[in-house]
């Protein structure tokens, strides 16, 4: 039986804002599948912001993306063909390593299998995936949250930042939110419960409404943002706080590398405040000590989840775009079938 | 008997560099000792970067001298009188409140008995003692530092500085300091064995240095300076480096409070990279951990101590803006009689 693959070609690099024409969707006929190999059909798509960096013109962590090369990302899949003992035909599996295709060949590295009945498959990219797994630790562990503490998140109604907040607040802390619009602000506030946010699009003196929502100072601060709001949680850092740098998407899109701000590292020494960057890869080994609690809070509706659907796979540049551009609330998915 | 106590009072606040008119030698009687109480001569006094926030006009973690008070700092004395049943005369004391003078009654609280014959008593300012301990936890504690690491300090000839960098040899690592002057550089390289330096004020370009310097990168960065020289470690730290903000001396004298640099919180994310500001005080409570070893280590020629002295009270403005200047190898002390 011959399939027909769709793929998201990278045709050029984006220097500043991503555009459409940075990608090509193209056709070509799915391989048979060897042994020891399964075909995965996907189902969704995740995009992040880790992406841009995957695409752009400067160095990082992980390889580029080759020019005319599939665009990377993870996915839900089912498996649609399997010549591997583990894996039956219809399964689900979560992989970092989907990329924005229809079909993808795995030796089945790295595939984690999900259960349908535990909750929506698409939650095994976000508040059950990646980034609940990003907030869990960031909360338990980077920041090492204790009740009472006030924890300030940037980027609070995106993927990992709804995940952050809501679990700070199982945690017994007072959680305050920044976001980019009246919308979000209103679901942090009425539905997820946190104490305090603002739409900083329209705050003038970030320094000033932090104070405001934050009369005691910031104890923790999760950062998915950078640029002039970190700037204005540093002079509030109370005793002994702790900084999460999770992400700095406030600079992803800019091409001036060399931006400047004002210098924070004096901030650090009487309040002996620690500042810790981090990836979720240095926790995967412990991914069977968050999940199960994750799963639970979900369930037992302590945890909400939400997440932005763009609606078929020639839509996953619209849909990283608008992510990378605030439009979205909780986490961003392509749904492919 | 009546005794003469000469005090240098601040007369009034620097806006930048610290001028020796900012302070007045006045003279007055010592009053009588109290019952429980020690009449301090003093015999050394410390000089300190952080001095300089204390008789500024910035807020900061501990109370500013008041205008017309003493000159803080601390100070090895020698009991002159005792009506306390602790303290007898001719005991060696070392006190964080001596002050810039020279006589002081003191209740006997934070007092810590020196051994003459242990060492020099003037290191219980220095190497054995706030600048020792700093360098020991330090390097020990919030750098971690392992053997094989790349270990960057910045100051490195200062008072604080040049111990981090012998206690990281001790410890196995590899060693570069940053300091402003050959005379300094040819110290650290042929009588301390650092494994390189460079003088900053004649290097144009810090990144281009430290990467010379540091062919595989840096590991763990002690920060006594920040600004442009700290900017250039950032691009350079390896997976999970560990950066100790020890001090921002670049900073304590410039009026202009909101000074820029680039943003360097985006270094963090993928590396991995811990920054903790940190203060001495949090460690004193293990002092008897880290003194006997440093003692030892004295002793047996593995820590070389080095000073800068400058004879009589009368000259402590000159040392402290001497010190603040870089005028000074090692610590500087001041010594009073």
């Amino acid at each position: 039986m011959s399939r027909v693959n769709r793929q998201w070609k990278l045709r050029r690099r984006p220097e500043g804002w991503p555009e459409p024409d940075c990608w090509e969707l193209v056709e070509s006929e799915v391989p048979s599948t060897p042994d020891n190999h399964v075909l995965l059909r996907s189902r969704y798509l995740s995009v992040d912001p880790y992406m841009r960096a995957r695409i752009g013109t400067t160095k990082t962590y992980a390889p580029s993306v080759p020019i005319d090369g599939t665009m990377i990302g993870a996915g839900v899949a089912e498996v649609a063909e399997s010549r591997h003992p583990e894996f039956e035909v219809g399964e689900i599996v979560e992989t970092f390593h989907m990329g924005w295709q229809d079909y993808k060949l795995s030796n089945t590295t790295g595939l984690r299998k999900i259960d349908p009945n535990l909750a929506p498959i698409s939650t095994a990219l976000g508040v059950l995936g990646m980034n609940g797994l990003t907030a869990y630790w960031g909360v338990v562990d980077v920041m090492a949250c204790v009740p009472g503490d006030t924890v300030v998140v940037s980027g609070a109604a995106g993927a990992t930042g709804y995940v952050v907040g809501q679990i700070a607040k199982i945690n017994g802390c007072r959680v305050v939110g920044t976001a980019g619009s009246d919308k979000k602000i209103a679901w942090l506030l009425d539905e997820l419960g946190f104490d305090a946010a603002f739409n900083y699009k329209k705050t003038d003196n970030y320094g000033k409404a932090l104070q405001e929502v934050c009369p005691e100072g910031i104890d923790c601060y999760f950062d998915n943002v950078g640029g002039d709001l970190t700037d204005a949680v540093f002079p509030l850092l109370n005793l002994r706080a702790r900084v999460a740098i999770c992400g700095q998407i406030s600079s992803y899109n800019n091409p001036d590398f060399n931006e400047l701000g004002p210098r924070l590292l004096r901030y650090l020494i009487a309040k002996r405040v620690r500042i810790q960057g981090f990836l979720i890869f240095d926790y995967f080994h412990r991914t069977d000590e968050a999940l199960p609690r994750m799963a639970r809070w979900l369930r037992e509706g302590k945890l909400e989840h939400r997440e932005t659907v763009y609606e078929g796979l020639e839509r996953a540049p619209e849909a990283f775009i608008g992510m990378m551009q605030g439009d979205n609330i909780g986490k961003t998915i392509v749904k492919v079938t």
